[in-house]
């Protein structure tokens, strides 16, 4: 093994075998699948929609993730196709799940031995192949990933005629048009986004793909074998441990991606509102300044089905985590979810777990001992209430407390009327579908209020500017003072224009540069619009 | 980020943060520490005794790891700083736990930022550096590692000069004199041997290493923070958990190798061993050809900690890990605990836990049902042996069935008679001293076995010339025929000499090498030895 050198040192170098060793963290496939839906959803993809797809190709099961985020420069997909190379960084309150810069590696070569990148941004379009059949052929001692990229101005890079020819010959795409078309089914999702597939998918023993796309032409689940037991078995285990659709809908805390598998929207959960007796408790870490907020309650769907959904970044990694008092011989809180979003935890490598530290055995206390409360605390009410009534508390039927739809447009959850037939809603929703006025609030008013908020800033920038003068105009003297002057009359009339939409009795043509009286209007208008 | 290339094909980057990102999948800092245990373990370094030590450098706490191993050449030193370069293979019986190539990385950077290599073979002695704070203060880009080869022949490469500056500059030790004072140190345990040391230990969320090596000065316990309830949680779980000792006390199933934590002998337990109401079940899974076989037993410690001990080529996989039965309402199995050795699941990237395939679900089902079964029966007789007792089983004393010891010299374990009282049992034990005839087997016996089976293998090869020479002789003629029978007495000749000491009546000068008297000897002692 050759050994290169940077400022004469040696490199560490990369086997192609450790594709596959750095894809055993996932022991279960969707946290794999999870790692790609993931990439779409931070801040620097910022997908609208994602789909996930089950595919044929050349007689092969593939599995297909597309977005319609803002797609890779070269540069970044390069990054992508290596390791620990993450600068993705929070944009407002989004803050990205993925810091370990290895979701993609991980997870496409959890799922199958090769995958293809086909990604394009407003100014250009590049394919990453990251193959571990291709490396096996060729007999690599390093990974070699084959980049080729396309720009809009047509300025190719000749070197690229290689790794052209290496995708030719080892992906399932043989021909240029063949790379194109899969190239231009990005654009039916919109002007950029990234395709990625991924072939020779894992099987079982039997040599039938782990998913079975049979069971549920709307779904990918996992594989059971056909004995009775493991039919027993997957009846007794949530639906999302086995149902890419159910897992997908409650993979976010507070979904702001579309979700497609196979063509059908997942309709997204927030759970914490599908729950009965709900209860909001916090909780404050020795080691934090903030508290935290627990939501508990009962799951409606199933009393098998409890224990703590733990979110961190807003992304789910452990589900139904049962605490210890749920786990003891009295059983003591069941049918009882928890909800907490644990940022000051840290997730590990496969992002379905947190690294067990100190910090994380006193949370998982503590959560036993809110949860405990909770339970007392409800069996106690019903007793009150109905000293009577034998029937265990997880035994009886029971609705969630709120009802809540989503908007097919703007993607906002939205609270319905108590008691609202929830049968009764439409397959598409819209926000000025609900006729409530107490929960009514249209997707209109939320873009209005959009533009109130970007005004309000622009207006107190421009107020800054507006004292930065004056003051300027204040401690000056002789042409500096002269410059600030001029400089303030222009930015009163530029605001003149700008006021006129809000105040429509200002004449523009007699506007007093030199007084205050337009600073004043500003003042005015700020206090409307915050 | 430059692109490097192989074959004008981009190869895959390695960010320096790559390292703290691979680390992530050890939650537990016993797991890193697994991982290097099993390096010196495995068949290709085959070490007899390995050493973890706390120890301050320059007013750094660190901790190291040495082993009297075979040492590594440069070459493989550079895989084993690089990743996936696993080519670990099976020797005879020992199978190797290593198969990912990625141990020492995620396990070194999982306790500390930095770590230092020192290796001895034959005939070199090299020396690595992986380490996080110098390529966070180089800046880099890729993970460099600096390597250093002193050859016995003294060829030193000219090219070191630069890795030897980086070392000197960033690690803990400044001259080459320090150096070559901890590469004397793997001297005191053996000709050849490896030490590796970590420092920029993890600390806890007050500053304090995550170890707390005060606690038991021949222990290493992870930290447990001062509070009464952490210190109940401690007392809740198995000593494994939280004492390396105790860890490393049942890390492999068959120990091969002697560990020594803080100057003190680990002394193994086998866990089958020391179980109490001994039942040894089996179990084929439907893939496989061969059955497997189960051990169950009760904790004659504490009835706290139960469930099953998982292992996988030797290697603990997961302890005490609860099947269905055991953690539903009615709580079955209280107190049992199953060893097996499963070589036919796949461990994940931690080694703490197995892929979440249709094989693991179906032998965790049969675990499930077996120790139903076995529980059920263990009740069964007592109710019928002591139809009027009423303590539950799980709670009466129970003592061992059987008492097992580890000779200090070979390791290996032998039975002591029933009834046996250990606390008589003195602190270092041998196979001579053993004195119930029933049980005795001696080392020197050992010994004696060893060079028979030796002396059987070399026989057997003796035998087969014998033949081949004989089929020449017969087949041929002429001169091919003549030069075989030349050979074939010289054969004879070589033999009667290693003969004689088996056969003291041969008298080597009067011995037929034409006749087949010698062979039919060979015959002889071959059936003696075999």
């Amino acid at each position: 093994m050759a050994t290169r050198r940077q400022r004469g040192i040696p490199l560490s170098s990369l086997n192609p075998k450790f594709l596959h060793t750095n894809s055993t963290s996932h022991t279960w496939p969707f946290s794999a699948i999870a790692e790609l839906i993931d990439n779409a959803y931070d801040p620097d993809v910022r997908a609208k929609q994602f789909w996930v797809d089950w595919t044929r190709i050349k007689g092969l099961d593939c599995l297909s993730f597309m977005d319609n985020g803002e797609g890779m420069t070269r540069a970044r997909l390069y990054k992508m196709l290596s390791f620990g190379y993450s600068d993705k960084k929070a944009v407002k309150d989004h803050v990205p799940v993925g810091i370990y810069g290895n979701g993609f590696k991980s997870g496409s070569m959890r799922l199958g031995k090769d995958a293809i990148v086909f990604t394009k941004t407003r100014d250009s379009m590049s394919i990453g192949l990251l193959s571990q059949s291709y490396l096996q052929a060729v007999k690599a001692q390093q990974i070699m990933v084959p980049i080729l990229t396309f720009r809009r101005d047509g300025q190719n890079l000749a070197e690229d005629a290689v790794s052209l020819e290496a995708i030719l010959t080892h992906s399932l795409f043989s021909t240029e048009k063949e790379l194109f078309s899969e190239l231009r089914a990005i654009g039916a999702a919109g002007p950029t986004g990234t395709r990625i597939i991924v072939w020779k998918l894992r099987t079982t023993l039997s040599g039938e793909t782990e998913f079975d796309f049979a069971a549920d032409k709307y779904d990918i689940q996992i594989r059971a074998s056909g004995s009775e037991r493991s039919r027993e078995r997957r009846a007794m285990s949530p639906e999302s441990d086995w149902s890419l659709r159910a897992y997908c809908s409650i993979l976010y805390l507070k979904p702001r991606m579309q979700i497609n598998i196979r063509g059908e929207r997942v309709k997204t959960q927030l759970i914490s509102k599908s729950l009965a007796h709900i209860a909001n408790d916090s909780y404050r870490p020795a080691f934090l300044t903030k508290r935290i907020r627990i939501t508990f309650g009962f799951n409606t769907k199933s009393k098998e089905h409890y224990g703590i959904m733990m979110y961190h970044k807003n992304r789910l990694i452990k589900a139904y985590e049962r605490v210890s008092c749920q786990r003891k011989a009295e059983r003591k809180g069941i049918g009882v979810i928890g909800v907490i979003e644990c940022n000051f935890l840290q997730p590990t490598h496969n992002k379905q777990d947190f690294d067990d530290t100190e910090q994380y055995r006193k949370t998982m206390h503590n959560l036993s001992t809110k949860l405990e409360d909770y339970w007392n605390e409800i069996r106690y009410r019903r007793k009150k209430d109905d000293p009577r009534c034998t029937i265990p508390i997880e035994d009886t039927a029971k609705a969630p407390d709120q009802v809540w739809v989503q908007c097919d447009s703007c993607l906002k959850w939205r609270r319905l009327p108590d008691g609202f037939d929830c049968s009764r809603l439409p397959e598409k929703w819209f926000c000025n579908m609900n006729h409530d006025p107490q929960f009514s609030r249209s997707c209109m008013l939320e873009k209005v209020e959009q533009e109130k908020s970007s005004l309000s800033s622009l207006c107190n920038h421009l107020k800054q500017d507006l004292e930065k003068l004056s003051g300027q105009i204040d401690r000056g003297a002789g042409p500096e003072r002269e410059e600030a002057e001029r400089k303030l009359s222009k930015l009163r009339l530029s605001l003149a224009r700008l006021l006129v939409c809000f105040v429509p009795a200002l004449n523009l043509e007699h506007v007093d540069v030199s007084s205050e009286v337009i600073d004043e209007l500003l003042d005015q208008v700020l206090e409307e619009v915050t």
